[in-house]
């Protein structure tokens, strides 16, 4: 069959929308239709050259909402007309990280997925007879799209594409950072740094469960507005702060955070993060992405005294178990993604919702097919 | 009263033994008569000079067993003749850090205790009219010592002290690592690094707990013997890898160990340890003490992919509440001590210690007054 795609035909370019042919499902493969998807920054990080392992040409996208139209043999827990999320971290359920019910780091495809390649070393895409490449595992930037049956959640037919898209990344991300992975407890002090559109999920994450204090942190001071939105309780800009950052957040938590999260990506700050917490139990998360090659560091004093220093992907979400849930928490109303959205574009504007990012101008441009 | 104690009148002397004058308990304090005491590494880090907060002339010693003698008013928990180990780490269980209930580090008396000083500020001992510093809380090196109720564990009165005084820090440090801090679970691969007398007690610790692979690293090729007497499994001598260290034990714990230790204080040493865990959920706790100025760093990537880094002091025991349990296990044959006593002194040859520490030839020395 054919498929209109947004196809990143080569680093630093400008997505082409062009028509491509698509194999069907093969065996244990779904065809999906892509309702919507939105532009992440990972997306930008791989077009931009940044990633080492990115291949050329691929289609990009890894946040998308849409309908199974077709299975492959064998497939079972997925039928046509369903709504599902694609999962580029997938659940197998039979693997040993799986099996470990400690990690949602699925490994059973994982050597093709970064290959950007199907679980049987082929690409189901191709433009002209030559392939082209998927991308972590699920490629949204196309109308179109197979997926192994195991990287698609299944999820209620009542939530909008438009909105449940977010779900597939930067919702779960922050959010999962919160439930999953630091699982925050009621009256927790909890510090964010990074305002962006995971920063945003990690502060109504922790809203939802019940936080006190939610302090964000960030340089640019119009955040201030989006993170009270959500239910930041305090904003520090570090550029209205004369001393030590460290010491004044320590000081506005009484002795530190109990939970604190960088979503920057930025190897400095995650330090920051770490040394915020409280002493004897305060725990750091990790979500952001650093630059290759950046190093954390931090005197190991801090961690004999009880802080403890964790990542997260994805959320921690093992995503056809969870993912519906927190589908489930938006059309309940206990988070809120529509004013998130900020931006609603063709496929054919995708490259605007590039340039919207870049310019910081958005919290999430969605492109709706 | 006069009471027999190894004076460490200043940095990088031999500790001198001299008759000093102590002072009766004061309200919410008691008199306990110190029958043995083992020899820490940390006492000869701080009559080396190495500790930036040490304080001269004291009285070192901090792992001893002995009696209760007398008790100042309002003490409730302990009467004269009860067995006890003073506590470096108190337990007052209602300070902020104690209500917590995820921190052994209770903050009651920390600021006193960190100047060498009773909790009202002042000092217990003296030598011809001067004062003498308290150390860690406990000064064990004294025949007769001072405490704050709250820095004492009374114990079964069963318990030989020239065995037990080293659950008073090595012992506790190492099991307690293993079953407070890590939790470490039956048929959990586990790998520790450096088996001196902490990693020795990681080890049975780790054998207790139903540990699988029980993996020791250490560059003397005569550490075999200790750790497999304790439950080690596999021995790893660096020396002897070719390649790269956390490849071959990534390797031997097919994916990496679900919980590393680190028991050298070397913070390269610390970065392998958390590096050598699984992906997804392996778990590195830092014990030992690092140089003062070094750090630790590695790859955000290690932690944004499930692993966990984390420290522990005096193994994450709640004094009061743990200790007891550990001298139990000891007497009940869960755990062994008498084996890691390579040396018993009197007060005279505490010197003798120092120096079989230095020389590495001792596992624990311990004194009996």
């Amino acid at each position: 069959m054919k498929t209109r795609a947004a196809v990143a035909f080569e680093a630093k370019k400008p997505l082409e929308i062009v028509e491509l042919d698509l194999e069907g499902p093969k065996a244990g493969e779904v065809l999906v239709e892509i309702m919507a998807t939105g532009i992440c920054h990972t997306d930008a990080y791989t077009l931009d050259g940044l990633d080492s392992e990115g291949k050329f040409p691929s289609v990009l996208g890894h946040e998308g909402a849409g309908i199974i139209r077709e299975v492959g043999a064998g497939v079972t827990s997925v039928v046509p007309d369903d709504h599902v999320i694609p999962l580029y971290t997938p659940e197998c359920r039979q693997c040993k990280s799986c099996l470990s019910g400690k990690t949602n780091l699925c490994t059973a495809i994982r050597a093709t997925q970064g290959k950007g390649l199907m679980p049987d070393g082929t690409s189901r895409m191709s433009y002209k007879g030559e392939a082209i490449y998927h991308y972590m595992g699920c490629s949204t930037f196309s109308n179109f799209i197979i997926l192994p049956e195991i990287a698609v959640a299944k999820i209620r037919t009542d939530a909008p594409f438009e909105k449940s898209c977010y779900i597939g990344c930067g919702v779960t991300t922050g959010v999962g950072a919160v439930t999953n992975t630091a699982k925050v407890e009621p009256g927790a002090n909890v510090i964010v740094f990074g305002l962006g559109g995971i920063g945003l999920n990690v502060i109504q994450g922790a809203r939802m469960v019940g936080a006190d204090k939610i302090i964000g942190v960030d340089l640019n001071p119009d955040k201030e507005e989006w993170g009270r939105k959500f239910g930041m309780t305090h904003f520090v800009n570090p550029k209205d702060v004369s001393g030590d950052i460290v010491e004044h957040l320590v000081a506005l938590t009484d002795g530190g955070a109990d939970y604190t999260f960088d979503c920057t990506g930025n190897t400095d700050v995650m330090r920051t993060a770490l040394e915020a917490c409280h002493r004897g139990w305060g725990e750091s998360i990790i979500i952001g992405v650093a630059e290759a090659g950046k190093e954390i560091a931090t005197r190991p004093f801090q961690l004999v005294t009880g802080r403890v220093w964790k990542g997260t992907a994805f959320g921690g979400a093992r995503g056809r178990t969870d993912v519906p849930k927190i589908v489930d928490w938006y059309v309940n109303g206990k988070i809120e993604i529509d004013p998130m959205i900020t931006h609603t574009l063709t496929l054919e504007e995708i490259n605007k919702g590039f340039d919207l990012m870049h310019a910081g101008e958005s919290i999430r441009s969605v492109v709706v097919f």
